[in-house]
């Protein structure tokens, strides 16, 4: 199998779209910006989505089910959540179609004009605090911890297979709460459970940090954020959680009574992840031979390939180590494929990012032993085939264990803490990645870095200490360092 | 507790509508005829779909998904399909909103129309079809057996909670073989899932037929349905599977090189099951003290109420049962809420369907039993605490049985052969349900067979045996009963 992959050395853009390819993950549809998910893209991000949904679950959370459509003056209720939403959105006006009386085809039936014109949801906060207003009416009905897993629609110009869809599926959790505290809590919560998620799962270390007010949600009083850092050097937002204040209550005239009897406006939060994860997981790890992934979220953990072809003899001894592997919870496919030699399959299986391949011969049959590949860092070695199942066992959670290291490596290579505007720049175009910074804490600043340098602020880091300093930009005083970088 | 349900003798219409608000089911969203699918009827759906998804795999069907956009011109592809679906649909013109220059709010931007006109899929075999395209190139390609889990949207005049939204949520199949005779079996296949689903999960009996001409799927050569009897004598359709011949693949062209070298049309199918199941449900069961659950579905199995309210005796008690329960894999809740009385409590766990509820007091106790109330028959017995936790497991299989074999002798006092037009109307009017009798074989008489009765062609039935007869409407000759009903 000839080399399919382009080198990210030699084009990045290019690399991504061949490894998605190559990986069978997804592929744009006929629709303008959305894609269609592939079954091996659909399947890893059904792990993603069953470990998230009991994350949620463990915490209190249940599932339920909102309205795709939005009625558009429902938008303009938040101030300043129609600002960031009502844009670029689907806009249904009609609500039939029929045939054409000058020809063939389908035309809209210019009587079938929908009084209200309804949008394709962008995000769900206006018709879920809308339906909040009827449930919540006491402290007794409070909290509600509610996730709905969706398809939404933000109509984008420039699209990237997972990274930015103009259809996309989601996460989006609504809660509402008693008082400010417990929301703040809650929208804290959330992050730390993102965060968790991506770094035991996906094997993708991420910074949690809170917005600067210029990226915030729109609607939101504080968004916190998990940043991750992409193999190009550029930052990858991969979840939010909002603390929304009373604003969403305010808009849609949610109340409830407390403990003494008086009325109250509620506390509101909003978090949500995307199929955008799936994005980050391919750049957080893939390598010139296509797709590597973590164990824990590989839909094929191992592969088993007979050399040169099947054989009873080779059969028996892979139905063992199948039986015995499925046994302890590890996915695991024998390739019999009659039609596609042993060399075919490797490349095969390597574009598809499984984390381990045992190849099985007549020879090494004869040795005791099986080659055992990994995916990760391409060493092979052969094993003896007793003890084979812990071997493996325990080699995919090193695997999931360097796969985590080597990208905190990464990131930590590529954080560099500047102190002037020059250096700022210099380590923005020549290595990328994390730019730690003074900043005076203003927008204008803010925006004015973004114009010259492409970089946006990323993030204050939970983590960040006070120091003292002077903006990197405006040199006034400065209370902490900020992270930049330029993002996707 | 007041009694909240309007009995179903009295009004069976509100009565549905009672059981669904005081099941914490669904209700009305602001979006007309678009639901809010509440937290314990998501849960429920929850459970359909973990199960029949499973049920997918394991006959070899993976997942993958779809654009909820269809080009317009996409839907006139396909000559019947058209007609079908083309209607009454979601139409998004524009993609772009802006603020009102004459006043607040927000308007659509004129300058933001869409080239095509874009539909809210109403269902995905022409999208889906537009991609096998370009992944159907050999028989080595097929057979392709793919799964969607998706909202839909049909523009529905009459809505009705579950049972016919606006929107909806559904899986739909879409299968591509080489041949007539795989299509066919995999539609047969499909139909049987869907079968066993409804009886062994749902405790729903349905037959198994095929649709009459008018009565098919636009697009297909055979709709093959299963179809259940519901308490007020009207049938539902409760899952469909199409045999869609090559009509598909002429539309979209989808050739593959057979073994031999020959370009030919892919054979498909198409099939699919809906959150309509979930009214099914709850009509097959359900009593005027609100929703009956099958224990295979109920996401509460087992409520333990203590009696007058919690104390630590009986808090031990409660937690060695649960402990016991769970571990049985019995979803088991300990009703501690110190507000409600015992009650309130029971008739709110009634009006959820919550199958078992174990009362636990301190006479109870130190009589060494529990109180044992099961929901579909509403029978309390008192239980020796020893070998409780057997006892209920027993019980819980025992009441999956026992609604599922009510169910069917309900059906089974509900179906009649008719010889005549007479009795055909008069067995309609005066105890509904299934009437087998024999039909010519045209749409003709069955067009006017439903235009002077409301009884729509249900099915043949998959196990009707040639019989010779004749048409209860003209007289022509028949050579087989088919079964007749209205509908929802």
């Amino acid at each position: 199998m000839a080399k399919v992959i382009t080198p990210r050395s030699e084009d990045y853009s290019k690399w991504y779209v061949d490894v998605v390819k190559h990986g069978s993950m997804a592929e744009h549809s006929s629709v303008r910006g959305c894609m269609v998910i592939k079954p091996h893209g659909f399947a890893i991000w059904e792990k993603m989505k069953g470990q998230l949904d009991k994350m949620f679950k463990d915490t209190g959370h249940v599932n339920a089910y909102f309205p795709l459509f939005i009625p558009k003056s429902f938008l303009s209720r938040e101030a300043e959540h129609v600002e960031g939403f009502a844009k670029e959105c689907a806009v249904v006006t009609h609500h039939r179609l029929m045939s054409d009386p000058n020809g063939k085809g389908l035309i809209v039936d210019p009587n079938a004009k929908l009084e209200e014109e309804l949008v394709v949801r962008p995000t769900s906060e206006t018709i879920i605090w809308d339906t909040y207003k009827t449930w919540i009416n006491s402290y007794r009905d409070l909290p509600l911890l509610i996730n709905q897993w969706a398809n939404v629609v933000r109509w984008e110009m420039r699209t990237r297979l997972f990274l930015r869809t103009t259809e996309f599926l989601w996460q989006e959790g609504h809660t509402a709460h008693a008082s400010r505290e417990e929301a703040v809590e809650e929208a804290k919560l959330m992050q730390k459970i993102y965060a968790q998620f991506a770094e035991e799962w996906m094997a993708m270390p991420v910074i949690q940090g809170v917005k600067t007010a210029n990226e915030r949600f729109a609607g939101a009083e504080d968004t916190y954020t998990i940043e991750a850092l992409m193999q190009d050097g550029k930052a990858l937002q991969a979840g939010t959680s909002h603390f929304l204040g009373q604003n969403f209550a305010k808009a849609f005239d949610v109340k409830y009574l407390n403990q003494n009897n008086k009325e109250e406006y509620v506390w509101a939060t909003s978090w949500g992840v995307s199929t955008r994860l799936v994005g980050g997981l391919i750049m957080s790890h893939s390598d010139d031979d296509g797709l590597v992934l973590p164990p824990k979220l590989a839909p094929t953990q191992v592969v088993i390939v007979p050399i040169p072809k099947p054989s009873p003899e080779i059969g028996e001894v892979a139905e063992l180590i199948m039986r015995e592997l499925k046994a302890k919870g590890v996915s695991v496919k024998y390739d019999t494929d009659p039609k596609k030699r042993p060399g075919f399959k490797f490349a095969e299986h390597e574009l598809h990012g499984v984390p381990v391949r045992l190849g099985i011969g007549k020879r090494d049959l004869e040795k005791g032993q099986v080659e055992v590949a990994r995916r990760d860092t391409k060493e092979k070695t052969s094993q003896p085939l007793k003890g084979i199942v812990c071997y493996v066992t325990d080699l995919l959670d090193e695997i999931q264990k360097n796969l985590f290291d080597r990208a905190v490596r990464f990131r930590e290579e590529r954080t560099t803490s500047v102190d002037n505007f020059d250096d700022f720049k210099a380590v923005l175009n020549e290595k990328g990645g994390f730019v730690s910074a003074h900043w005076d804490g203003t927008t204008e600043t803010e925006l004015k870095i973004k114009e010259l340098t492409k970089a946006t602020a990323r993030c204050i880091p939970n983590d960040a200490v006070e120091e003292e300093g002077k903006c990197v930009l405006t040199g006034k005083p400065s209370k902490g360092r900020i992270l930049f970088a330029k993002a996707y």
